[in-house]
């Protein structure tokens, strides 16, 4: 998978920094991505990407603040018109649909794909085809999920060592016992796909924050998570002003991840402000949590 | 006056291309400038020119159409963010009203100033601080508005030869004459401001067409416009195309222009397809009216 900051701007739009998208691509089985948020202005900085609107899949909103969702009808129309056919499904707080329904009315946007409107509650499970989805309630000054991806379980690796002892070198039988079925060897031996195998891998998860002060909801999302995307709007100076707003500072963000254990912070919603002094965000979150990267508009992440 | 065009493309953006959005700005008197279209990412390219959201005064939508109105919400939120207190009165065609409304409403915006939003009719003259604004109805697949906009008469010129001969040389008294006040020179001759002035000269007039086919509208534009901005958004070999779907060929705009009388063309909402060839565009136009620019996306042109 990879993840890939189109937005990472907090209120108005900069020349550095756009409202909030952030993209899930996932690279093996069926190609395809995810978005997470669609500010304005998210189709101009796909024109960057190697990411097109057709590849989209499903759309998932964190709250209903412009600089989160204005981007939505030229994203589904441009969608349409760049030649998606494929269904489109987007979750959002409530509100989401009439927005978009009225926006593509008033503008008469016919979609040439079947988009599907979900307005999702807090605790809500949507299972997909690439894994389960956990809607999470987070602390802002309206509505904000956060949402907690967790892969399906992956296949335990093969018991390499063991089978060679069993007189079983690698080849082409390795790929029968992982997919779960005995195999016998040249000398008649069975080997059960049980032994074989170690354990299944619980799959990995990324977890994407919605705008939220430090609370029980980010602290759900950061929880083991492969990698913890969070709002670091502001410096430890500004704490109050933070919390007073519904934001969190970079060093909030940071603790949530260190007591969450999860291996990645990524930081992002990065105000105007800190533009030519990031690394004080950087610094102050980097003494409490040490695995930490601070988004720009099209960083790209690899999730190992 | 200048004219700053934000936005020259059509359909999608590209790279080169934003969704419409033209300004004017008016340079004497009060500061100020109003906004033509405003497609999705319109306040971004105001990042990249001279001009601010506070600045504008007036917005006029031309037709309905995504790419002329998905900037719109954007724009209005971060005119209040970055400090706009003064009011501002919106124009467009029935809906616009209601698609303004749910956006504002549904991202729990809130407008530190006055918006006005009035929809329009076609044949409607709007009178403003600044002239008088003809609402022009254009044949498009939906309802599309041109607007045509006349400067209030301007002060004739001093007849300075005349009042040379009267024993009147250029000073101070030169202002009283062209506030239309009478003066008496030093040897006690009265001179008449109305025998010192040149007739009114008539006020200018800028027109910006929204998307059309060659149209009685479109004739109304031109004629004798000091500018005509108009969509071409063709070249000749799809003119069927064009005309299926509401559009003109760049030469179809020249002609226009020409029998207009307008003393300047610029052609503007380019389809994606001529990036590399527009030339083409410009050749074809010329053949039929020589005083022609084609627009792109930062290009300003200063008003004579």
């Amino acid at each position: 998978m990879e993840i890939h900051f189109l937005g990472t701007g907090a209120g108005v739009p900069s020349k550095q920094r756009n409202g909030s998208a952030t993209a899930l691509r996932f690279l093996s089985g069926q190609k395809g991505a995810w978005l997470f948020d669609c500010g304005e202005a998210t189709q101009h900085r796909l024109l960057d990407s190697t990411l097109r609107p057709p590849m989209f899949e499903a759309i998932f909103i964190t709250h209903m603040h412009g600089d989160h969702i204005y981007g939505l009808p030229g994203f589904l129309g441009s969608r349409s018109f760049m030649g998606g056919t494929t269904p489109l499904t987007l979750y959002g707080p409530p509100g989401i649909k009439r927005f978009i329904t009225i926006s593509l009315e008033a503008s008469g946007t016919y979609l040439n794909y079947p988009l599907f409107v979900n307005e999702v509650r807090a605790g809500e499970k949507i299972e997909t085809d690439r894994g389960a989805v956990e809607v999470v309630k987070l602390d802002h000054t309206v509505l904000s999920f956060g949402y907690r991806f967790t892969e399906p379980a992956r296949r335990g690796r093969v018991r390499k060592e063991y089978l060679v002892k069993k007189g079983l070198p690698p080849g082409p039988l390795y790929k029968q016992l992982q997919e779960k079925k005995d195999v016998v060897t040249e000398d008649g031996t069975v080997v059960r796909w049980k032994d074989a195998l170690e354990p299944d891998r619980p799959g990995r998860v990324i977890s994407i924050a919605g705008d939220t002060k430090p609370s029980k909801g980010s602290r759900t999302l950061a929880e083991n998570a492969e990698v913890l995307i969070h709002e670091g709007t502001f410096s430890e100076n500004l704490k109050d002003h933070a919390g007073q707003f519904g934001h969190s500072t970079a060093k909030e963000a940071a603790i949530i991840a260190r007591d969450g254990k999860a291996k990645h912070l990524i930081l992002t919603h990065i105000s105007p402000r800190y533009e030519k002094e990031l690394e004080i965000l950087r610094e102050e979150a980097a003494r409490e949590f040490s695995n930490i990267s601070v988004a720009y508009d099209g960083f790209v992440y690899k999730v190992k």
